[in-house]
């Protein structure tokens, strides 16, 4: 079974265009769609949608904060309760686009602030993971590899995948280097594909310690935006064959 | 049974709370609910389901234009497909609080500019119900009562409730009487229990013009907010036991 | 020369009205106008501007984070850079009203968690500073009594009024009871009277130690909501002649 | 005298940007800055002035409809007044930008659907051109090329510049093709710069009945976006030399 290629889409507006959408559209296996919290809007979701299951592609919900200006990656200090419904809400919206489309939503992935804000915290992370039981325990739970989120989702019964970065540095312990590092991002393609490769095959990366580690990762996260996204996309593709 | 008394709820905000809510659930027997796109938001959602199903009321979703600043009661000017996205996307992100509330969503109800623009527009009317259907062909449509949407609905097989209005002013074929007429409403309370007693024993109200005509109505629209609301609502509640 | 009656005011929306704002306008001596961030919009600014200078009544901008949903009462995590910018927009929004209508804007008063976040945080303090000072730097700026604000604003050359509050409780030092504590707020009618007489007099208030305590203050905020708010306003106001 | 070359600019949002903008400040003499109605925000707004008057850019407001999502294109149902209330709040917005960066506005000028559903709408155009005269009457207005709101706003005693557009074609009556036509626009950089070259020169184009005619012009419009947008914004720029 070849590894999941994960990709966020549907984050444009109308007037402004990500146009790879489409195209990146043949080198995944798996998108997270914006709910129009943090970016996106109706239209776009249900475009995105028709295109996803065109294409046999797995569709998840992509809920983020209520930011459209931040485009959800400012910090916010919203409630657990809060977390729980604006998920479910969100949610509920991508899933009526599916069902209009005779489509099987398969995935949730939270976004932005509101994934890192979540990850280790207990009860933002219970917050999600019981939005997603709730609305439909057969849906899939996208989390950080090894976070606490990935735990209690388990814990609760979800289906959870880890994800890995194709363009992240770790540290011995299997986290992220922080973006505040200046090593946090491996920055030539060459090292990517190696980077990339390991997490397909045997599920190692190399540490920037310099030290072969495990990491548990089910779904690798690629970005569709950039100049060169859509090449990118395609030799990982060639890869995961 | 009892005829449907019908009102528009969870319309407040954080800042701004509509607290009439929870008494007027007392008196009625279904309600709308606000999708976050005219009023509501994910919390005032989650609060007003739970509430309406422990109080036995039956849920509609309340779509409206993305217009919080002017209620969704400004004309705008969307395209067909863009009203069937607004539709599915409002009721898709209701429905889900209805699911982790192990509720069932009854109907729809479209609010304001969007009930009146498409009441008797072929298009926009299509939009709508298709939308309905499409999402879940076992949900009721409340349409203004002789309305061309509500046999546009007929026809695409969705069971359809008519509207009255406990309130307002009708004329010899049925329509209501403009709002910019003098006489557009009901004033007295004395005058709106004939009325609403007509409507409720033989579909009958008395026009401006002084006749008897017959209304197709299955539903009655009582509002909720006002000074005399929920008096009013008590009242209309024991005519209909 | 009375002391400064202040109050919040032009926070209504289209759909929510806060009708008390005409009468109150009787009763106080100055108010801050919610500037379409966080309540309000271009044209309830307009009406109240006008309001104001046909009543006499000094005239603030009242610039809040850009959260209508939250009322701007929700902590946010703003740049300094950012701070400065929205309070220059919504300054210079509230401003055009007052040219149009030939009056003068008199002082600027930060909202909710912008003002709570900012009192005190050195780099928040004096982006808010600036910006009014940058903007004209006649206007005056209102400030928690005894805040870092305050203070970094009479070094920037601002005039400042500190403010005081109708129903809040006072510690030994001179700051606010926290409102996590059982006795915050000043509850009964009859203790707040006394308590602002004091301020008005001699700038004395009995703390919740019961020790007489001064506070700076040249300005004292009291709320337009709530069932008594009218009643209250009007018997502040004969306190102050 | 060169003629005026205009340009809008700061629409981008944090998510979005549209990198020309700084390179296309060197080939224009003014520039019309969003306000946040329909694109941009504080942040952009400040930096889009201070780059402006570092470049000795001349600096326009450019108010749009409220609305973001469908960036001010879409046509509104606004009244005069708040049309009037939303042209003044926009300007004093900017207006607050251009005071702290010690610099000057020099004009206003609708953006979009305000443009458009105004430009010959008497109770509108009045609207805009009493909004920008209350505010300053030292602002131009830039108005479509013989349009209503050109005549009112002159008779107003404001200073105006009609404006042309590189890239629209005219019908005999001065007249814009309308976009409906397939001959709206002129396709070609070569018919472009002959069609501009008649503007700066003689004030002449060549409808498309192919017939040459005056146009009253003292402004041309250029876009910023597309990918050849620097590249014929530099030719247009060597033209006007």
């Amino acid at each position: 079974m070849p590894f999941d290629i994960n990709c966020d889409m549907g984050e444009s507006t109308d007037a402004f265009r990500l146009d790879n959408d489409d195209a990146i559209l043949d080198y995944v296996t798996s998108i997270n769609i914006a709910c129009g919290y943090h970016a996106g809007n109706h239209t776009i979701m249900h475009r995105t949608v028709r295109n996803a299951i065109r294409k046999n592609v797995h569709i998840g919900a992509h809920p983020g904060y209520p930011d459209v200006e931040g485009f959800g990656r400012r910090n916010r200090d919203f409630s657990a309760q809060e977390i729980y419904n604006m998920v479910v809400y969100q949610i509920g919206a991508l899933q009526a686009f599916v069902t209009v489309e005779n489509g099987t939503l398969h995935h949730v992935k939270p976004h932005g602030a509101l994934y890192n804000q979540s990850a280790n915290d207990i009860e933002k992370a219970t917050a999600i993971v019981k939005a997603v039981y709730d609305v439909n325990p057969a849906y899939i739970l996208y989390c950080l590899s090894g976070s606490k989120m990935a735990t209690i989702a388990k814990e609760q019964g979800l289906l959870v995948y880890e994800e890995a970065f194709s363009d992240r540095n770790y540290n011995d312990d299997g986290t992220l280097v922080s973006r505040l590092e200046p090593n946090a991002l491996i920055h030539t393609e060459a090292e990517m594909l190696v980077h990339v490769k390991g997490i397909f095959t045997t599920n190692e990366v190399m540490s920037v310690q310099q030290k072969k580690i495990k990491i548990s990762a089910q779904t690798l996260c690629i970005h569709g935006d950039g100049p060169h996204a859509l090449a990118f996309a395609k030799k990982i593709y060639e890869l995961n064959r």
